[in-house]
């Protein structure tokens, strides 16, 4: 049998570093299957995005239909195109036993939860005001008042940090790597999970 | 500020190898503070054991008295003896930032949860039917009768095993311990651990 996979959502401010930390959590993964999820646009690709690799790109029809039937576990529109999280994909990835991250916002993250109380979310954060601001800044030669637009959509994202199972503080990226297998590992080793699992030598250990 | 502490609780059926799995897991605890509990008892101390050690050895009287104060996580008769966890101690380990482990069966378990429901239990198993005879079996040259009364015993502990947070399956035991390390260090990310922790941090990104 089969043990099905485990949702996490992993949120950050931008200038977390969450990308650079999936990328070495997928590397690091070892014998254990591990996918970030592959979303729903309705934007077109950009050169050398392909589709179902990069995103699902479907038409604004399609999409809305999607909407209307039930068909994901959070979207939402921005400048004008639709970005979603289909259900049914997701499911079919956990069913095969693999471990899905999904890379989404707070307000994402509020949505899967009403839908999928399971999933276990993830906060990462910067180690400091300082390196935040840093990092929001090295991105280019922009102006004070994009940075400072920046800044505020980060802190924005920061305030919900409340709302997370988890948080990794990215202050040593190798901890911080380390932080994440160890919440991944974990789920695995709860009861639920476990019980799946060991069903037969739990059935041979209470046997008469 | 000190981060408290978290308390867990290891019980298995004898022959699971708990203890040899403790005893490793202290031993590999790095800079991380972790005790076992002391449990207090009525029972005479055994040649070696040390008053503070071993347990805080007292007296019937002094025992009822505790018990009638409710100044126990869990206590338990066996044999005419008392033994009991006293919530007094663990709190002062726990606020220290100590993580503590209780070492005691399913029937313990249930009173801590009852008392402290933010405790971490943990099931520890076997990986066999065949591995747990034998282990009973190799403690000594006893009757078939008492092999027979060991397995009992040690089936109706694992009958409990569905009341537990985490399994962890004692096959390989180097991954045994890792399993536990997991366990313990995933508790120190969850979110109230970690806004107690960076406090600092959070008031520093959420500041105007």
């Amino acid at each position: 049998m089969t043990v099905s996979g485990n949702l996490f959502i992993l949120s950050a401010p931008s200038g977390a570093g969450k990308s650079s930390l999936i990328k070495a959590l997928l590397q690091q993964s070892n014998d254990r299957k591990m996918q970030v999820s592959v979303s729903h646009t309705t934007r077109d690709p950009r050169p050398g995005e392909e589709n179902g690799v990069h995103y699902h790109f479907v038409s604004k029809a399609e999409f809305e239909q999607k909407i209307a039937a039930g068909e994901f576990y959070e979207w939402a529109e921005v400048f004008g195109n639709y970005y979603g999280t289909s259900e049914a994909a997701i499911d079919a990835q956990l069913a095969q036993g693999i471990d899905v991250f999904l890379d989404i916002d707070w307000q994402g993250a509020q949505q899967v939860r009403m839908k999928k109380p399971t999933v276990t979310t993830i906060f990462i954060c910067p180690p400091s005001r300082q390196e935040l601001e840093s990092r929001l800044r090295s991105r280019g030669q922009d102006s004070d008042e994009v940075i400072a637009d920046r800044m505020a959509q980060a802190q924005s994202e920061c305030s919900h940090y409340q709302e997370f199972d988890y948080i990794v503080v990215n202050d040593d990226f190798d901890q911080a790597v380390t932080d994440l297998q160890i919440v991944i590992s974990n789920q695995r080793l709860k009861r639920s999970q476990q019980s799946q699992k060991h069903a037969a030598l739990f059935d041979a250990l209470l046997a008469e």
